[in-house]
């Protein structure tokens, strides 16, 4: 088991905290550090000033066995972070020729030609261990001081995330801070709320709950469960609580780790080498692009008919006109009439409709704005189902999409038995 | 001008730090802060553990004169933020029975049962004001204590943004903390990349240079300058400074703000009452999209197909299949076809479509991964265009979404004069 360690993040640059740049960064190493058994306990973005990183270097520098920071090591007046923190840790700065060697010939394959800017990039904390940055002219350090650990990385995704990777990883694995493999088992769920999900599950983990940490997330229509262990539990028991997580949760459990619904969808339909085609009136392409996310998919995928104006759900996807004219666009049996159109017109298997008032206007007494009608046309039946969604319009639009294709799913998985019996019979 | 106040943020949640989840409320809140002329000085994720959330927040509040705090404020046993902040700040909580009822509504609203775990969160701190959240039942605090402010808002962005906006922006401004109106101006740009468009800019911003602050920052295919001043520079120069901005730019200059592609598009086809509609391949459904993401659209967004299948390209659009036997389906010919075919099926009066290998397979020689074809169909004649976009699949399809909308907004102006003649001439 590797020994606990507090390791913080210290993210700098003023572009984060002006709302100019997602800290993905953090995202990013939390999620890795996670798989190997680390938590950070705490991430800061501070300002690109002397004062503020000498100050909050310091005092995280007390409190931490890890410190990792992002950012700050570029060539620009304002990157001053490699001054700063030698002056919080009472390190010298060094010249090293090495580095400067690296940068004369990054330079010149790109047929630069360096400026002093750049070679301030060749000065690292003395004592640091120089960390390569093959996408890059900005080294990483590895610094061991007092009994912890600092690494220092640069600012740019494309740079970082290599090195963490191909740098830094190995070295934490080697001093036996993070796992050589997973930490966690992730339980993704859909159709249950986070509190019910809660309530549901506690029994489960309550004969372990004091060695077993359970985190939730939510996404639109989705929460995932992280079961990770404190040290104790054995990989294999969080497996044996993941599945019984699985049994209970039964047509609510999508899949392990970051599985989507469009590639569920996929899966099963490319296993029984079925075609599908969607019909989207509010959800205006969201699900035809979940779909084309997937590498592949062009098998299983034919297409998508985004019928937002009614003519063209009359003209183009061929929904009778008496059914808009009777029961209005936004009505089971144009739900209904819009998927068994498209599965004609793509001439595929199975079919998938959606038609609603995402908002801000339309909608009446009966079907206010948030109800949605999505159909489905499948070789067991042609079926309606209707929801309503608070929010906004975007929000609707969103949540719409995913309960639409979790809506197919739970068909295609209630119909399996009839797709197997068909399978023996031929 | 407001008075200078020291504002940091404490986001909760062990979610921001396991990876789970982007930490977006930093990069909401630094953008519509910083528009109010508030720079955040520092934010941290901490955990959601009553020990570090005391200690920071106490920590913290001693440094600041503002402290805006997001999440922790659910119903589920790890959300200790309220009992943990009321302790850092030496406050008791009380019991609100006015939020009581308001959560008590909103289940009955929604037909479901208050749980014991729900109404904890009707507590709150004492001498707080109670913030509204109309999108969930957490509501937000506003409290004023040793001359300072505390701010505590829901981790849900559909509920902290309104209540940021409609709650909290409002007292801020009354406080005298924010500006009431922007503190800069944010140009919008497409076809030039950040380091271009310095040089470009930089003669124009030069005679201003010590009291203007430029910030660039990069999207998809799109680049903001933000123009704001440190104070002593009146908003009417930096009007001027856009203006002269916006004539270098030329094309390519977008708007002001955040306008989008799809929303400069719309506009100006609505004011001349024409119909526009898409064929989509290897972007999915993503223009559909961005187009389905503005209310009121279907006056002027017909519709799109998703012709991900080359089979539903001839079939359901119409491209003739002599052109994709004989030139492929990713090719200026098929572009064209299936933009005239959209225009025609849709009977649009202008029309987009797009071809193109997404990767990771496909391609070839000619036509590598990210090769895409765009065509264009008008009253005044139909055109392809070739791009090239690297990256992994997702990137070249929200890149080529961009770029080819992008390309339909310089065909639209290039034909302006045309537009208006005809106008002229009716």
């Amino acid at each position: 088991m590797p020994i606990k360690k507090r390791l913080e993040v210290i993210s700098l640059g003023d572009e984060l905290l002006l709302g100019l740049r997602d800290n993905s960064h953090l995202t990013y190493l939390g999620k890795e550090l996670a798989r190997k058994g680390i938590v950070i306990q705490r991430d800061q973005e501070i300002r690109d000033s002397t004062d503020d990183i000498k100050h909050y270097v310091q005092e995280t520098w007390n409190r931490v066995d890890v410190l990792i920071t992002t950012g700050g090591l570029g060539p620009t007046v304002d990157d001053v972070t490699r001054e700063a923190v030698a002056e919080a840790l009472g390190c010298k700065l060094v010249y090293d020729e090495t580095v400067e060697q690296a940068i004369r010939e990054r330079f010149a394959r790109h047929n630069r030609v360096v400026t002093e800017n750049n070679l301030k990039q060749a000065y690292v904390l003395e004592g640091a261990e120089v960390l390569p940055n093959p996408n890059g002219t900005a080294p990483g350090m590895w610094l061991e001081k007092d009994g912890k650990i600092l690494i220092m990385m640069p600012g740019p995704g494309h740079e970082m995330r290599p090195m963490f990777i191909d740098y830094v990883l190995p070295r934490l694995e080697a001093k036996d801070i993070a796992f050589t493999n997973d930490a966690y088992l992730q339980i993704r769920t859909c159709g249950v709320g986070e509190s019910q999900l809660e309530t549901m599950l506690q029994p489960i983990f309550n004969p372990h709950a004091e060695d077993l940490n359970v985190a939730y997330c939510v996404h639109e229509g989705i929460v995932d469960i992280r079961l990770g262990s404190t040290g104790l539990l054995p990989w294999q028991t969080i497996e044996q609580i993941g599945e019984q997580c699985r049994d209970a949760l039964d047509m609510d459990f999508l899949g392990y780790g970051d599985v989507t619904h469009g590639e569920l969808i996929f899966k099963y339909l490319r296993s029984r080498e079925k075609t599908f085609s969607v019909a989207e009136s509010c959800t205006g392409g969201l699900i035809s692009s979940a779909f084309t996310d997937l590498a592949g998919v062009s098998k299983v995928f034919l297409g998508g008919l985004v019928c937002y104006n009614n003519d063209v759900k009359t003209t183009l996807l061929g929904v009778p006109d008496a059914i808009i004219t009777q029961h209005g666009a936004v009505s089971p049996e144009c739900a209904v009439a819009m998927a068994t159109a498209a599965q004609e017109r793509f001439e595929s298997d199975y079919a998938l409709s959606i038609t609603g008032y995402a908002g801000p206007t339309g909608g009446n007494k009966d079907n206010p704005v948030g109800t949605i009608y999505m159909g489905y046309c499948s070789p067991y039946g042609v079926w309606s189902h209707k929801i309503h969604i608070p929010g906004t319009r975007i929000a609707v639009r969103q949540k719409a999409a995913v309960m639409a294709m979790d809506w197919v799913r739970r068909k295609l998985l209630k119909y399996q038995m009839h797709d197997l019996l068909e399978d023996l019979a031929m």
